[in-house]
């Protein structure tokens, strides 16, 4: 077990400071529930923490199979319910790329499995609690 | 039902940046795994949503039972397995305040179950992928 340990201080109004691995960065709320948007608002975070703990994953399996890429966004769209708590119903991740020489889409297909059924942490968790799906976009 | 969405695009090595609520951050992995430690880790960035999702409950409930501190943080432990896919086993909040003229506990205590029990979508989404406890600390 290795342990994992953050601090996240309040500043003011609904700001508050995280510090998490030496960096610090802001979470505030809108000024709508009482904040003055310094940083962004903290629920997204979970989809933040899902896409960078795939993406690496990815980009560690493509590179490895010799697939190259320009450029690559995981954009990650999160449902959320009307209810009290309101949690993420669903959640999708887009893996998006742009390759100079073009992708092999098997491969790109099998890293993002591999990172979504055996790798990724943060996906095996947030499956536990909400649909998560997935697709892949080629962009010009 | 409300549409969150966040980009998460890699810049070079294992470093992406976020962009969430129209604020950027960046993460990274340590050398160890290929990274330049250019921001956290995204794992621990659950921690954060976390902290900051329940953290803004509190300040929230505890102003209106005009409750005052000076300092408020909160510390969150997560207990990381050591078998891929590796997850949280358990996680523990500690709210940690300090108070010129004292705080009432029974409040504290009441602000914190509301927010755990009934208002924090994190916390609900968290508790279904591993154990959630957590602790109040009055420091000098």
């Amino acid at each position: 077990m290795t342990l994992h340990s953050t601090d996240t201080l309040w500043l003011e109004g609904m700001a508050f400071e995280n510090t998490t691995d030496g960096h610090q960065f802001t979470v505030d709320a809108d000024s709508k529930f009482g904040g003055q948007d310094k940083g962004p608002r903290p629920k997204p975070l979970l989809l933040n923490s899902l896409a960078g703990c795939s993406g690496m994953d990815v980009v560690s399996i493509l590179q490895k199979m010799k697939q190259e890429f320009s450029w690559f966004n995981i954009r990650v769209e999160g449902q959320l319910g009307d209810e009290h708590p309101k949690t993420y119903e669903s959640i999708k991740l887009i893996y998006q790329f742009k390759s100079a020489d073009g992708l092999d889409d098997a491969k790109v297909r099998k890293a993002v499995n591999l990172s979504q059924d055996q790798y990724c942490g943060v996906s095996a968790m947030l499956k536990k609690a909400c649909e998560l799906t997935w697709d892949i976009e080629y962009l010009e």
